[in-house]
């Protein structure tokens, strides 16, 4: 891949982020420090017709992680990095979501501290998850929690766990990669979401290596598109949270992509998909009821790709990363019962 | 383990099935035999409160099976077993459930010709799963799906797969097994769902050798609980199917253990469990909510006796055996409804 030309809105517009590309040999590194700590999951063979001919179709289901999201790879392996004096005072991060639980189960399992500052209002059951890992939660108005997460690490020496724009989140979540071409050596397609972007950053740096043929492709939903304009238009933009905020995929509002993501991105994706709200519906309701698996809609919005796009994706054996199953039951009924209306538009 | 008295309405009284017991031997082999054509299922860590201080528990989910439940591991160790001979003139079996669908499957990953002979009236969606698996499949009456059996294996020289009771089923299922106790090695309770009995006996077989310290506990519906009152009077009664037929759990309908089961349930098995329609449909609710998996009613029976019957149970490391997640849409949806409903009488 040839380096695209520099991007004028870039904070390190001379090259890659300070400390480079996370490369093959991190994450790698990754994947022996979280063995045993991470669920290695499997990759599984969808039937027809989620499968068809021309794309045979499978699923690598993060949703089966202890905490339900893959977000617990780049935590674990974050956690597993730090220093004994850095281990000894704790961790920190700002998050209500599957990074927030990640955290907490990466830092008890190693026996660390972990503190999270959540925003409030949160909902109840975040708080309480959060906690029953052992973790303690400091509850703050939105806007304080950058402050917040700020004031800790000066005042109690905490290591901050950004949720993906950070080297170590990046290699762990790699490893994601590096398990679907061991699974499936001859893989030409990797659908993954999108939400800050450290996923696929991940992903792209160890499919990509080991397998340069194959092309990894992002995926969002329609109203949190903020990647995919990226890519179009060779700049990191930011939606509005009111436009995100819209789509069910609760997991992928993020509104930018992380300064290192995007680096990861620009060099090492081949594309970018967007899916409508009704196409996640669909996918939902096929992941429960052909693959037997209940996906959250951020984490369904590949196989949608898969479904309802296979027009704008190279042909071949492809990959969905369904990237997590953490669902609000009452919501995920409703979804399920309007996917039944979204039809197939051919192969 | 003591040999049990003999029992008078045993076709075999003077000692085990012809052939004996299915040994480790023969589940290693089966291993051996079924390897990359059949899942290598996780054992999944259940979150708290599924699991608790004094039960930890972990799910193992043959729902993932690419044909939806564990009747692929049995059907491909019988069909990777025929002669030459047998293999090119074919397979048969009658069932309208997931052993059709898995010997279809099998067959055609060994490029076998199968016929499975579906009792009338058999729900279309079966009929069209098992043809699109290329079988052949002929209906018939219910009373006369046995004789067409019969005659097909008499004029066109087929070799029938039943579905539990038969020794090459019941090393493939015990792979099961096998892969617990590699996973976790301590494993103190194995809960394994019972209908004719094939998978519980291959699992016993298993776990049973490998560690003589756990225990295998069986687990039906109260609705069809033929084989918890077969191992309490210690002789294989039948119930009617007016009596089985009235449990959600479809898979669990079977009236009586095979003969080869029960050789292996008197001799290996703990205990049998039998749990209520209401602790069904909360395991189901806990089941995707908390572990993220699509069961149905019939492999969630484990999980309810670990959730709701724990003082019947040996305490320790318990591992529920999910053994399928093929549901219809509509009842699977009601079941989670009435599922909010169940309690827990704590641990």
């Amino acid at each position: 891949v040839a380096d695209p030309p520099p991007d004028p809105a870039d904070p390190h517009p001379a090259g890659p982020h300070p400390g480079g590309l996370v490369d093959l040999a991190a994450v790698r590194a990754a994947a022996d420090r979280i063995a045993g700590a991470v669920l290695r999951t499997p990759l599984l063979a969808a039937a027809a017709p989620m499968s068809t001919p021309d794309r045979p179709l499978w699923i690598k289901p993060e949703s089966l992680q202890p905490t339900g999201a893959f977000k617990l790879r780049g935590a674990t392996n974050a956690v597993r990095m730090l220093s004994a004096e850095q281990a000894a005072r704790g961790v920190v991060a700002h998050s209500s979501g599957n990074h927030a639980q990640a955290l907490a189960y990466a830092a008890r399992a190693a026996g660390i501290a972990a503190t999270l500052v959540i925003p409030d209002p949160a909902p109840a059951a975040k708080v309480a998850a959060t906690e029953a890992l052992g973790a303690r939660v400091l509850r703050v108005p939105p806007a304080r929690r950058a402050a917040r997460v700020a004031e800790l690490v000066a005042a109690e020496g905490l290591t901050e766990i950004p949720p993906y724009d950070d080297a170590r989140v990046i290699a762990g979540q790699g490893t994601v990669g590096l398990e679907i071409v061991a699974d499936l050596p001859d893989v030409d397609v990797v659908l993954v979401p999108i939400s800050g972007g450290g996923l696929i950053s991940g992903v792209a740096a160890a499919v990509t290596a080991l397998r340069p043929g194959a092309t990894v492709i992002g995926v969002q939903p329609e109203l949190s598109g903020h990647a995919a304009q990226s890519l179009r238009e060779g700049r990191r933009v930011a939606w509005d949270p009111g436009r995100t905020f819209r789509t069910a995929a609760d997991a992928l509002r993020v509104t930018q992509l992380g300064t290192l993501p995007w680096q990861h991105i620009r060099r090492l994706v081949g594309g970018i998909v967007t899916v409508t709200e009704a196409e996640i519906a669909g996918a939902v309701r096929s992941l429960a009821f052909a693959a037997r698996l209940v996906a959250e809609p951020g984490g369904a919005v590949t196989t949608a790709a898969a479904l309802y796009h296979g027009g704008q994706l190279p042909a071949g054996r492809t990959v969905a990363v369904l990237s997590g199953g953490n669902v609000d039951p009452r919501a995920w009924l409703d979804l399920l019962a309007t996917g039944a209306a979204v039809t197939r538009p051919g192969g």
